[in-house]
């Protein structure tokens, strides 16, 4: 439209498209709430008071809010792609996500970036793009790509690209490691994300001056305030294997309020469909406590004025309108949602749309050498580090534990809970495996497997015995990625991820029911974790302390090297 | 520096170049002040703690806070050029300023801009330039340049440059005006700032709903929680001719404080020398009651952010050292001013620095057709339209009186103090003069003259008889402009304003006790007007209510059209 038509609606000379009728609008930018009729013209917010619209909707007895934020999310932690993400958070009143798409950017580099960009166009959902910082997580894993800054730079200039995604490699960054620095320097003009665990004192200013922006990691009040103080902005996160909230919510008062943002992260189809997304955060933020208005900012104006878009984030004459028809500010249920000013999603139920055909194809991202890959591990000692699964965290215990020994193998012993863990290359065709313990999983039989390993995402397998570690690896394998529960030949529970090995192409709510069925089986095997299926996803990322495993041996991560899987 | 290297002193591996030792710091994100010893490298912040440094002061007992931002100010109303003016407000704390050069840019077009850029350059104050929207003022006046949206558009790209000034053509806006459209749309990716004295309701969406982004014009608290609402950033002003801090300060709550910005607009020799600058804002705010980190955060992150200044405006590793020693937070005296990380100004005076001969050339901006220049008016009726000034405002009255008649001329008459004012056209060599009467400056004889009158600055004389006016009209040609008093042929007082006719090339000292001369001179002569000379500026700027006078006649700003003299 053009300005002038706009500006003869906003000054009442010409119907708006839609007027939001009776309501009370949520005022970030005053702290109030105040009744204002919306009028909505091409997409935008053309004016708050009386106008002639040629359509009128009555929200009397409702409140009208920004449309919310997430500022920071894997999309591929959802086991579905950007449309079928959509079609569980908008209905919540996410308008506007910005992701990190550094699941697939592993498995296949800048395609599955690009992929992940043609999967976001045209859903009722504004996809921005951080572009990844750290693939591979580190140089003891082979995953599907690898990503110099000369890789990601130029997609600087895609109008869906805010900046840089999460600078896990604090070490590198704080060491000044030149080819992590290159990174910075690339997107030096732009917003660049932070993933600093713990980060404090000198290292932390280090991590700071060099030009991070933000934390999403901080688990304790006093690293929050301690990286609020250097400037950073902190993002609350409340995910499925990481849950921040209730603990740094006494973080936030009116002074600092202005420098916090909500994130998920990871969530999984259950948490998404049972709780819900960022509107889950306001929720539970409201209930214990934070004033409405400071909880709906911190997840609309927050997130829009940190990552630069100066086009949302409030209701204001000028701004997308992408706006929120709740029932009350303690429900934060959306009852309306629209999206540049159309209606989007109704009752929690996203309403249909329009997409151009556009297909993107993706090669097929599983690529194993099974020939060589076997699970016998020949005794070289009575000793062996074994991974510590600890309950619901992502770190584990280095253990050292005598092992069972049978005709010279080192065997699982389902009595002292020592199961074989393996995770087997799945990108180039190596044939690199590798084998070690884990103990804390309680399977009393069987198998299970899953090509999402954080963050290389070869295929990591878990077993009581090797034939049901083979079944379930294979099937894993047969499916072009996904996850499985096996009891010796027998498949018991499959959830087919073909994209990449990530992501379902069914939707959310049937991946759901597959994601049940494979915790019951593990469960029904003896599994005593909570989600085994995601305690093992963790089990391969090498950033994360105490003891890991990559394909290509065990990692002591806090000496940051591979060692050898018998005490010497 | 090298990343590496800043990097390398931040983790504490190498010494910085100073540390301030001692203090306690004012932590905009936090709301907080907390003990901190502050690293400096690079001229930027490194790091807050525990450092070694080349070079350690001990700031114990001081407070340490950022450098102030003004958010609006036209330096040309200092009467001094940006050297001068800095030497004024950088002792003070002022470390960023952001102007609009409109008042060269109506005398000398762009290259008056471009002379405030290279003036601007290598003081120890950095100047940001949002360009010029309105120049000239109107289309009833001849000012010396027209700037069009092609001719400011590209200065764009100048790395000084934060976008477009003060859109004052409000109704141009508001009404779709496309040359007026022209220009934001040219602007559409940068800060545009307001200037909308009043305006409200469906007119204030429109003019928000254009992408205007802030107001320094509110003069009430209604109007400024309306504007504040619609998500305009209120800057609140304390200029010499418009004092707006006391009304406003109410407005601000902890929940809209990130929307609010100090500014000092225009600010004239003796209130920069005897009050200051931003700090006297902060210092007034907090008198007033206004929690002093909120008042600094004002004056500092806010303005930051709002213009997109990511490099400043809080203390914290990467940030510009731009940073102030203040004795406590109830006097706001800087006893050290750092910028870049240099020392510049201690204890009220700024330090003397090097700067690269840069000589900047500006042509004589005085171009008068003298001889067609005469106050006679000719008396075509008895009731003449007359403006009123009204004590202390920029508004006027628009009279209408029965003029004093002396051999067909329609003279002065001090005993009812009609005086006549005229305004002659010095940018062409027109001959164009206007004459009109006005009423309220009590002059009983002689008369002033002024080359600074808003926002063409021709040559502005109010005088008790016409020997008198032409004495100082001449009188400020003579000096290419300034401002002067006059009686008969003797010249009492004057100010030279060589430079475009609205600075001077003195120091500012200087110019404030010519000013003072000149104030003294006029109230012997029986003005009753605090300071008639900025009185009389203001009268011909034809953009305030209700009467007005330019080189082309009187403007009757209500109906926005020229008029005849008398009353048919």
């Amino acid at each position: 439209m053009e300005l002038s038509h706009f500006i003869k609606i906003a000054r009442g000379d010409a119907p708006a498209d839609l007027l939001l009728r009776g309501g009370q609008v949520v005022n970030v930018f005053t702290g109030e709430v105040h009744d204002a009729d919306v009028a909505i013209a091409d997409g935008r917010i053309v004016g708050l008071g009386r106008y002639a619209a040629e359509e009128t909707i009555d929200v009397s007895g409702k409140v009208l809010a920004p449309g919310f934020i997430d500022a920071h999310v894997h999309i591929e932690s959802s086991l579905v792609p950007p449309p079928e993400f959509a079609r569980a958070v908008v209905p919540r009143g996410t308008t506007t996500v910005i992701v990190d798409p550094h699941e697939i950017g592993n498995v296949l580099g800048l395609d599955g970036i690009r992929y992940m960009f043609d999967a976001a166009k045209y859903n009722p959902l504004s996809v921005y793009v951080m572009m990844p910082s750290c693939v591979p997580a580190t140089d003891m894993e082979t995953a599907g790509a690898v990503l110099h800054w000369y890789d990601i730079a130029p997609y600087q200039n895609d109008p869906w690209v805010l900046g840089l995604a999460e600078m896990m490699n604090f070490p590198g960054v704080v060491n000044g490691v030149e080819d992590v620095l290159d990174k910075l320097r690339a997107f030096e003009k732009r917003v660049r994300d932070g993933h600093a665990p713990g980060l404090s004192g000198a290292a932390l200013n280090a991590y700071v001056a060099a030009g991070i922006g933000s934390d999403h990691e901080c688990t304790t009040l006093a690293e929050a305030r301690e990286k609020l103080r250097l400037g950073m902005h902190v993002f609350i996160r409340e995910a499925t294997n990481a849950h921040n909230l209730d603990t740094l919510l006494p973080l936030v008062t009116p002074e600092n309020a202005r420098r916090i943002c909500w994130c998920t992260d990871d969530r999984q189809p259950a948490d998404l469909l049972d709780q819900g997304h960022i509107d889950y955060l306001i929720r539970r933020a409201i209930a214990l406590g934070l004033d409405p208005i400071t909880a709906i900012r911190i997840g609309t104006l927050n997130p829009a004025e940190y990552f630069r878009l100066h086009d949302r984030g409030a209701i204001a004459p000028g701004r997308r309108a992408d706006l929120l028809v709740l029932d009350d500010l303690r429900t934060v249920r959306a009852r309306m949602v629209f999206r540049g000013g159309r209606l989007v999603a109704r009752d929690g139920e996203l309403l249909p749309y329009e997409r151009p055909v556009r297909q993107s194809f993706l090669r097929s991202s599983m690529n194993v050498h099974w020939d060589r890959v076997n699970f016998k591990v020949e005794a070289k000692g009575r000793k062996a580090h074994v991974i510590g699964a600890v309950p619901d965290q992502i770190i584990t215990e280095h253990l050292v534990e005598d092992v069972t020994i049978e005709n010279g193998e080192a065997v699982q012993d389902v009595g002292l809970d020592l199961l074989k863990i393996a995770v087997i290359e799945r990108h180039t065709h190596s044939g690199n495996h590798a084998v070690g313990f884990v103990k804390g999983f309680g399977l009393r039989t069987g198998a299970i497997a899953s090509s999402v390993a954080h963050d290389h995402h070869n295929i990591v397998v878990i077993g009581a015995d090797d034939p049901s570690m083979m079944t379930a690896a294979r099937a894993v394998g047969d499916m072009h990625g996904g996850m499985s529960a096996a009891s010796g030949t027998e498949i018991v529970a499959r959830l087919p991820l073909p994209i990449a090995g990530l992501m379902s192409d069914q939707p959310i709510e049937r991946v759901r029911t597959q994601m049940d069925d494979l915790l019951r089986a593990a469960h029904d095997m003896g599994s005593t974790l909570h989600d085994p299926f995601m305690a093992m996803s963790f089990l391969a990322l090498a950033v994360i302390p105490e003891l890991k495993i990559t394909d290509q041996g065990l990692v002591d991560v806090v000496k940051f090297q591979t060692i050898p899987l018998f005490v010497e």
